[in-house]
Order: structure tokens, then C-alpha cells, then sequence
């Protein structure tokens, strides 16, 4: 499972707080802690006014860098921001996200075409979020076809189908589940994430209905994810899934895990 | 979720100690502990020598009916045990368990046919537990004849498919699912159970993996299983699943339970 570690985000009040007073240390220990507690990427998300937002995700991606080397998840709802920060990062990580919007791919894709950049893509429109898988599978191809005129393998795409909030679904979680399953046929290499804890928006003991979540998405091909690393049940749970899928054989992988201390 | 309390068992050192000592107290507080978190059975088994089970399963079945209404999963090894201590019960409960193994059927069929008592059926015969799912679902096949000649509706049986230990599992659990499926798809109204504790055999932290292996089992058709209620993280993670698999639809359930206290 790819861990894409979500904590060092201004839209989270004690890190936009962090980020207006300039806190070095609590920018650098977000990111250490999460390094520490198994993530494979670190997403940094600024949250800030257009003006200053280039200077604050250089500061940012700065700081992460001088506590760790995983790579960056550079996350701007604004794609020229995204390519803009590449060249503050050390090494290819993941641009966070393009979509069916606008000319985000227009944007996005030449510039990491002949590159090791990979790229979250979520399958909404110029629509907004369409209600039906079928839709959504119709952006997705949009998608599929844009990235192969720009040459960019399906390796190295990691798409969203966009996690809904539970407490309104009446039929659960099986319209994305449908999603994921019709795009790991259709394209076994491709990666499948997800902002997790989206589902469980409004719900109490929000990490209970995060974990069932990842459980179930993993059964249906969820192979990377946008989560807090720090949740040491939610990092357990992902070991185990992986030994219950028969990923992680004799359990060498869960039990190496544990005794790393990355869950306990 | 049929959820069964497994708590109650000779076989757990604090329960033998208060079998042995006669201990009441101790057994009604489980009884009602279980009852209040959640439970729909509570499963009795004494595990002790056959001269004296009877008369065990007969004093823990009164405090445990002296203390709750809900109906109780007779669990004995012995066929004739489970039979004969189906009089000391004030309403229909469960039988746990027949197999295919020795006359457990023959004892056992006949005397609930025409009652309103369920089973549980382990998927073993008598050459043991069979590898494969094939051989399972042949040793399941034998006992939907033998309870359709007793006129024992589907829906009065829990097939438990025999969870095994994880830990030396080239696969994961996929066997157990595909025999899960097949058990659902052939017969859609039958209970499908399973003694959840024993995936978790030999690993550490266990809870976490027999919540990852219920969520997944779940989903493959899982609607009953014999575990501890006062698991709250895992009685969450029950709901939760509910609510994702679209049993419960705008988790008012899920709600429900959290504000019964049920898990938090």
C-alpha cells in the first residue's frame, strides 16, 4: 500500500497556524513523524491566499526535505502551482491532482510527460462530481486518453474516484466500489487512491468508519491512499488487510511491521 | 450481524477458575456485560470433563438466563451434550456445533427438526479439515442433504467454513471466501459464521486482524459470528462495515449504536 501522508495541510487549523507563524519546528516534525510512521510520500498543502501560496509551498516542501528524503505530494487545487513547485523537490514524487476540470491535464501532463512525476487524477468534470459510475468511468477515459498522447504509463497514475461522505449514501460505498473494480480490469498497473477520510464526514468515531473503508477499497483495488499515518490502528489495519488479501505472505510483512513499532 | 458472544468458555483460564469455584457472580457479569454490548447469543461452553458437563453447562445456562432473555448458543464437542441441554433453555438458541464428523447429525437433526432451534455447522468431516474448497463445499453439500431430510430450512443453519490461522497462509483468506461465495450464491438465505479469534492465532495484536479479516469476510457474505462484544473497536468496525456494504443505509445504525454506547 502506498502511504501518502496527509497531516502538513493548511486547511487543518493548528498547521495554517504553524504556517502563519512561520514554526519551523511543527512543519518538521509533521513530516518526521509521518516518515517515522511508515508513509511513502509527504503531501504538502498550503491552504493559502493565491499571492503568497508558491513562497509558503516552497517553504514547506523546504522544511519537509531537510528532516526526510521521501519524495512529495505537491497539493494545490491550482495545477500551475503544482508544476511551479517541481523544481523545489529533490526528486520525482506525485502532483495532487489534475482532474476533468478546466485544463488542469492541459497543464499538468506536458510538463511531467518525460519525467519519474506520477499523478493523483480524480474523476470529476467540468460538471463537478458526476452521481453515476458510468459517468464517472467516462472521465476516466478522458483522462486515460489525454495521458497517453502525453506518453505517461498508467503506472504512473494514481486515480481517485472520489470518496463520498457515508451518511448520505443509501447504498454504501458500492458505486465507487464498481468504479475501482471496472478500472484495475481495464488497467491492472494503474494505481487507485483516496482522500479516506472523506467517508466518514459527519459521523462519529470517524477512524472506525476510515479503517472499514480502507479495508473494503483495498478488496477492490485500492492500492494507495491520501491518510493520516499517524492513525497507528488504521496502519495496523492496512498491514493486516494486506496479509488477509494474500499480499503480505506468512504474514512476514505485518509482523516485520509490528516490530518496528509501526503499529502497536 | 448475528453476533454471538464467545465469552463464556471453559477454555478461557478466568472462566475455568470460576467454574471450578463456582464463582457466579463472575458468570452472570459476563452474561450481562455481553448482553449490553451488543450480543444476540451467548454462547455457554464448559469445557470440562465429560462426567461433570452436563451438570457445568446446566448451572452456567441458569445464571446466565438468570441475568438475560437472550437465547443461548450451546457449545459442546459432544452432540448428546448439546441435545440434552437444550431442555435447560427457556427459548430456542443455537447449537454449536454439528460437522460432518462421526453421527453429530444423526444426534443432532432429528431432535431440533421440528423446533425453532438453529445450528451452526462446521464445514469438517471425518479425515479432518479439508484443504481445499472444493472438499469444503462437498462436506457443506452433505450436510444441506442431511438437514433437507429433517425439513431444516437454510435459514436455520450457520455454516462456519472453518477460519484458520493467517499466520501460515500462503493466500490470505482467499479459500475461505470462495467458499463463502459459493455457500451465498447456492443457498441465499442461510447463516455463513465463523469463530472470528482464530485468524488472529500467533500474530500480534490481534484485534486488529479479526476486525481486517470480519470486514473482509463480510463482504464475502459473512452475517453471523461467534467473538467478543466487548470488543468495542471491533463492534464499531461492525457497524461501519454494515453501513459501507449498504445494509445500513444512511448509517442510522451506525449512529444508533454510538449513541447506545454499543462502541465509542
Amino acid at each position: 500500500m502506498i502511504i501518502i501522508g496527509e497531516k502538513i495541510n493548511g486547511s487543518i487549523p493548528s498547521v495554517a497556524q504553524a504556517i502563519e507563524n512561520r514554526d519551523e519546528e511543527h512543519i518538521r516534525n509533521l513530516a518526521k513523524a509521518q516518515a517515522e510512521a511508515g508513509a511513502n510520500y509527504i503531501d504538502v498543502c498550503a491552504s493559502v491566499e493565491d499571492a503568497v501560496e508558491l513562497e509558503t509551498m516552497k517553504w514547506l516542501i523546504d522544511l519537509v526535505q531537510s528532516v526526510t528524503d521521501l519524495p512529495i505530494a505537491i497539493d494545490s487545487p491550482n495545477p500551475r502551482t503544482c508544476v511551479e513547485c517541481m523544481q523545489y523537490c529533490k526528486k520525482p514524487g506525485i502532483i495532487n491532482s489534475v482532474s476533468g476540470e478546466g485544463d488542469k491535464m492541459e497543464v499538468v501532463f506536458p510538463v511531467i510527460a518525460d519525467t519519474k512525476w506520477q499523478v493523483i487524477a480524480l474523476l470529476s468534470g467540468n460538471k463537478g462530481i458526476p452521481k453515476s459510475a458510468k459517468d464517472r468511468l467516462d472521465v476516466f477515459r478522458e483522462i486515460m486518453d489525454k495521458a497517453s498522447q502525453y506518453g505517461i504509463a498508467p503506472s504512473r497514475i494514481h486515480i481517485d474516484p472520489l470518496v463520498e461522505m457515508l451518511c448520505t449514501s443509501e447504498d454504501g460505498i458500492s458505486m465507487v466500489e464498481e468504479v475501482m473494480h471496472a478500472i484495475k480490469e481495464e488497467y491492472p498497473d494503474i494505481h487507485i487512491t483516496g482522500a479516506v477520510s472523506n467517508i466518514s464526514f459527519n459521523l462519529p468515531k470517524r477512524k472506525l468508519v476510515n479503517q472499514a473503508f480502507v479495508v473494503l477499497a483495498m478488496k477492490a483495488g485500492m492500492d494507495s491512499a491520501v491518510l493520516n499515518p499517524l492513525d497507528q490502528n488504521m496502519m495496523g489495519m492496512i498491514y493486516a488487510t494486506e496479509a488477509c488479501l494474500g499480499i503480505d505472505e506468512m504474514c512476514i510483512e505485518y509482523i516485520t511491521a509490528y516490530r518496528e513499532g509501526l503499529f502497536g
